[in-house]
C-alpha cells in the first residue's frame, strides 16, 4: 500500500507474480470502505485465475504498520489512517476469509530480500531503503527485529548530528533521513550550491529543486559538485552503518530504493566510511549489497514474504 | 570468568545457587592448561554435591567470547588469551563430558535478567553494563543478537561525539565508553574540576583519581558538580538509548554494574534525556530498571541461564 495505489499480487514459493491488480488507496471515507474495496479486488483477482484454496495468507507493506497487532497506526499520508488506528489485518481477513499480516514497507523489503532476493539464507541482515526517507528492515537470528511495540526499526530516525543538525520531518533535528534519503541529497545540494562558488551543473537546472537523480547525472558528466554530494551523503550513512553494526553485526546491510541507483558514486564512500569507523573487530566483514528485488515487484514481493514468516 | 578469578556455581532451574568455589583466572601457561584446573573443579564441585548425572550443561561467560563458536578471541587482559583464540567450549566438553556455551559478559547478564530477574517474561529488552567499560546483551524476539560473526552487542561503541570526541580504549574517538563506564565518570569528574573553578569535595580526594564512588559519596554530600558529573553523563546516556530505541524497541533497558547503584542522581538525567531524544512513537514506552540480581551472584546466574537457552 502506498500513499496513491495499493499493488496486489498472488505470488509463488519462488517468488513468481503468477497475477496482478491495483487500486487507488487514498479515496475512501474511512478504513473499512478501503478494506472493502480491497477485499473485493483480491477476491475476484483470485477467483479470476482459479487459486481458490490455494492461498495460504494475505501479506501486506502498509506505512506505520504494526506487526503485532495487524493495525495501521496514523499513517500521517492517507487520509483515512490519519487521525485514528485502521484494524486492517483484521478488516481483510473479514472480507477474504484468509489469515492476514501487516507490517511497513521497510520490514517486508527486508522479508522480500530475504526469501526471494539478496539475502537468501542469512540470519542477521539488514535493509536500508533509500526514498523519500530513510526506512530500516532489521532481521536478527532469522527473525524481524520489531520490538516489543511492534514499531522498531527506525533507523531514519538514529541522531548523526547532535548540535545544529537539520530538522527532519519528525520534528527533531540531526536524524540521519535528514542527511541521506532522496530529501536529504537534495538539501545538501541546495546547501553546497548556496555556500560554495564552484560552478557545477546543477546550477543550470533553474527554479525546480535539485533531485538525487539531477545529482546522479551531473556525476555522469564529471560534476565535481554532483561526486562531493555523494561523498558527504556516503560519508554519513558509513558512519551509521558502523554504529548498526555495532548493534546486531549484521552479514550484509542492502541498500533498496532510488537513491541507491547511484551506483559507485554513493556505494564507494558508504564502503570506506563503514570500514574506517568500524570498530576493529567488525571491519570488513558486514557485505554492502544493492537489493535484487525489480522495483516494480519489490514491493508485492516483500509484503508476500510475510506469509512465509511463521 | 573475569580477570582475576574465574567463579563457579552449580545453578538450579529456579536460580538457586547450590554450591560454589573459584579458581584464579591468570596463572597459567596455555588455555588448555586453564581449563585442565577448571574442569577438574567442576567435576569434584559435581562429585562432592552428590549432582552427578543432574548437571543440563556448562554455561560460561567470558571475555571476547563467541557464541557461535564456543571460543576466547584475544581477551586482552587474560594472558593465555591474548595472542591466540582458545576454543574453551571444546576444551570444557573433553575435561567434563558436560555440552558447553559460551558468551560474553553483558549477554550472560542479560540471560540471566530474563530468567532470574528483572527482564523475567520479556521478549525484547537490552543490559548495560556499566563497569569500568559500557557492555551490552541485547534481547529481540527472546533471542539473545549475537550476529553473523557471534560479536554483536557492542554498544559502548557508537559514537556520540563525532568531532573532537575523547580517545577510546578501542582506538577510535567518541564512543558511548569513553563518557558513560566508571572511566568515562573519572574522566569528566577531571575535566570539570579542571575547567570550573567551583568548590567541590571532589577536590578534597588528593592525588588518586577520582572514582565514581567519590562522585556518588559527594552528591550525597550535596556536592553541585558531583550532581552535575551524573547529570552529564545520564545525558549522553540517554541520548544513546534514544537510538537504541530506534533500533530495537526493547521493552525495557536494564542497567547492571557499578555505577549503576549511583541510583536517582544518574537514573533520573537518564530517563529525562532518552524520553526528551526518543521519536515520539517510542516516547514514555521503555522502562527503565536497575538489575535485581545479586552482585556476587550475578556472574554466575547468568551464565547459567546461557544452559536453558535452546
Amino acid at each position: 500500500m502506498g500513499g496513491t495505489n495499493t499493488a496486489i499480487g498472488v505470488v509463488d514459493a519462488r517468488g513468481t507474480i503468477l497475477c496482478r491488480n491495483k487500486i487507488p488507496t487514498g479515496n475512501y471515507a474511512t478504513g473499512e470502505e478501503y478494506a472493502k474495496v480491497l477485499g473485493a479486488t483480491i477476491n475476484k483477482l483470485i477467483e479470476q485465475n482459479d487459486l481458490k484454496d490455494k492461498i495460504k495468507g494475505i501479506g501486506m507493506g502498509a506505512p506505520d504498520a504494526n506487526m503485532h497487532t495487524g493495525v495501521i497506526e496514523h499513517a500521517a499520508n492517507i487520509p483515512w489512517a490519519k487521525n485514528k488506528p485502521v484494524p486492517m489485518a483484521d478488516l481483510l481477513t473479514a472480507e477474504t476469509g484468509l489469515p492476514c499480516k501487516l507490517t511497513n514497507d521497510a520490514n517486508a523489503a527486508a522479508l522480500g530480500e530475504k526469501h526471494y532476493g539478496s539475502a537468501k539464507g542469512m540470519k542477521d541482515f539488514m535493509v536500508i531503503t533509500l526514498g523519500t526517507g530513510l526506512g530500516s528492515g532489521i532481521v536478527a537470528n532469522g527473525q524481524l527485529v520489531v520490538g516489543h511495540d511492534g514499531l522498531a526499526g527506525e533507523l531514519g530516525h538514529v541522531r548523526m548530528v547532535r548540535q545544529n543538525g537539520r530538522v527532519c520531518g519528525c520534528g527533531r533535528t540531526g536524524c540521519l533521513e535528514a542527511y541521506c534519503s532522496a530529501t536529504g541529497v537534495a538539501r545538501t545540494a541546495r546547501e553546497f550550491l548556496e555556500t560554495r562558488p564552484d560552478e557545477s551543473l546543477l546550477r543550470e537546472i533553474g527554479d525546480r529543486p535539485v533531485t538525487s537523480k539531477d545529482v546522479f547525472e551531473a556525476a555522469e558528466k564529471g560534476d565535481k559538485i554532483a561526486k562531493e554530494i555523494f561523498e558527504y551523503t556516503g560519508r554519513i550513512l558509513g558512519e551509521a552503518f558502523a554504529d548498526f553494526i555495532a548493534f546486531s553485526s549484521p552479514e550484509a546491510i542492502i541498500l533498496f530504493g532510488g537513491l541507491a541507483k547511484s551506483g559507485d558514486y554513493l556505494m564507494k564512500p558508504i564502503e570506506k566510511s563503514m570500514n574506517e569507523n568500524a570498530l576493529s573487530v567488525f571491519k570488513g566483514k558486514t557485505q554492502l549489497k544493492l537489493s535484487e528485488l525489480k522495483d516494480a515487484d519489490a514491493a508485492i514481493l516483500g509484503a508476500s514474504a510475510l506469509v512465509w514468516e511463521k
